[in-house]
């Protein structure tokens, strides 16, 4: 796989893979030149991946130390940032220190956001352990803690110094979490791409069953794709990087009223997209068919296509109102107008919303 | 006096003036055009100015909520920056929602950094109250809290929205918080503008008893000076922006050693900016003028010109070594070449930054 260029003028980095020219050595001097010493962060999952990366990176000079947090979504809280501040004053850390994240989204948002605030910004390093990591949350520089009144809600954008692949990591990864990366994958083909859809739809056993081929081939697709968008709204600030949050509106109402824990992300996101694709069919955006196929794709990965049927609608709708996607109260969402192509809809009746979460039930 | 343009691109931002053309609540509107709901932050001291902004903001219809911290620089805390999150959580904030930064620099810096991470972002109004914050912290995007290990340790970039000046809140400002502030005042004639250093000289008494018009020209003309900086090095990236820091080593060091509180900053930068001046002639970079000149105008404006015999030169040597402006541990500092102009100096020995600790007080 050849590396992926991310352009971003001074903040441009390269998406690396594990297995093609160079190692992992000449990537941590490529990224990061100038780096003495080094926070490495992991959780108790990806503790034994985290040493060899500590070990790689002693081998070349830099001083590193570990950092381990707990696993799980709970771990993104003001406490545990605070606690990786403590670490990084205690290395002590200069401007030129990274922060390596070796671990899923959890580690990556939180170590993330750490080495964004500390001295106004270290250089970050990421080495996606998950599929839902590699593909989605550690390209493109969003990073975060959680607040009692939401997911995400506080954060910074600060792009990686660099990320390294290594696909090798998800022979191991459990499958409930691998399934869940895939709904970030049909996401891709959803929103930008209709030919990836397709060809996902003709490889859905390859992929399932995590053939290296096949699972070399979506994770470079999407972060092409991840990177064509970041590259021309590296702060949502044009309204073209809100694409990437199609499904995420329900989604992250799911998490939150579930609880983190209930669903994995993914799972959230994957019924989240069948949500938004029946709010598209209803305003008449798109006929039934283009429904149809997410829906079985996303089943064929073993993925939710309906939100839990104890979750009150009304609660939903109230935690999508204040949801920081919203504006002033108003439901905005990422809709399909076909396969490869997604438009933002802007003040969406809230009757209808809630026809559509209960629908989703008579199904 | 007129407004100061800052110009960032999309960040790009207006310093006005209370008095000139265009009411608060005109400059409210061009800044934050989109906000429904606004949070004013300040502390004990500056709360019944709040109170004003509030009512000045809810009368053109923006529903906006008091939050008051204490005051104080041990308000730059974790704790404190949470407890601004949730007041945020609580209104709810959306995008669109601004910070109201009312105070001096521990609420424009708590405050900012709050705007900063909710959301990854919400636009940050500065209302300086004091001279240190108007010629300074409120002008130029830093925000950020302290760490047990370092000043402003943990904290963003984060530009604001607009920044309002009104010198009537310095006539009620305490002796001592007036002073301070001076010496950064004092600092851009020395690193920017030799003629600005001379009216200063030439001025001190009408500046030093608050003369209304000698205020206006010197706070008018610090923003100008802090804009040109800024604008050519908006993140301290291409060392450019640095030259601000001219005293601030010596200075962040004595505040450290000392305890927050035992100086304020102003005081601080006054002996450290001596004591850099002193290094610069030690180097042979300066002659003894230049540092004269800066003593007696400190000295006319009543601030410190030596630090405290009580604190030991090795502890203040050690917290420069772990000071953020450090490099892999060698001291780095800005010195004058002559009244007007600095440049940054790498690697100068620790042995001479003893001896100029030292020297300072057998003078």
């Amino acid at each position: 796989m050849e590396s992926v260029r991310v352009n971003l003028g001074p903040r441009s980095y390269d998406i690396r893979f594990a297995g093609e020219a160079g190692s992992f050595a000449d990537f941590v001097r490529f990224s990061v030149p100038r780096a003495r010493h080094a926070l490495v962060v992991a959780d108790a999952h990806t503790a034994p991946h985290a040493e060899h990366v500590r070990d790689a990176i002693r081998a070349i000079g830099i001083r590193s130390e570990l950092a381990i947090v707990p696993s799980g979504e709970a771990t993104k809280s003001l406490e545990q940032f605070g606690k990786l501040l403590d670490a990084l004053a205690d290395l002590p850390a200069d401007r030129q220190t990274p922060v390596f994240a070796v671990g899923g989204g959890v580690v990556g948002d939180l170590a993330g956001f750490a080495a964004a605030s500390y001295n106004r910004g270290l250089p970050l390093v990421m080495v996606p352990t998950t599929l839902l990591s590699m593909v989605d949350s550690s390209v493109g520089g969003k990073t975060g803690i959680n607040h009692a009144k939401g997911k995400n809600l506080i954060g910074a954008f600060h792009q990686p110094a660099g990320v390294w692949i290594d696909p090798a990591f998800l022979e191991t990864l459990p499958d409930r979490e691998f399934r869940s990366g895939l709904a970030e994958v049909v996401k891709y083909g959803v929103i930008q791409d209709a030919e990836f859809f397709a060809w996902q739809e003709a490889n859905a056993t390859a992929i399932r069953s995590r053939d290296r081929g096949a699972i070399e081939r979506i994770v470079a697709r999407c972060c092409r794709l991840k990177a064509d968008v970041v590259e021309q709204d590296e702060r949502e600030e044009t309204g073209l990087r809100a694409i990437l949050n199609y499904g995420h509106t329900f989604a992250h109402a799911f998490e939150t009223l579930g609880g983190y824990g209930a669903w994995l992300h993914g799972e959230a996101v994957a019924a989240g997209m069948v949500c938004a694709s029946r709010l598209a069919e209803r305003l008449g955006r798109i006929d039934a068919t283009v429904t149809r196929r997410q829906v079985k794709l996303l089943e064929a990965f073993g993925l939710p296509v309906l939100r839990k049927p104890d979750w009150p609608a009304d609660a939903l709708i109230d935690i999508m109102r204040r949801d920081k996607k919203a504006a002033a109260g108003r439901l905005r969402f990422i809709l399909p107008t076909k396969l490869g192509h997604v438009e933002f809809v802007d003040d969406v009746p809230e009757e209808l919303v809630l026809e559509i979460l209960n629908w989703n039930l008579s199904v």
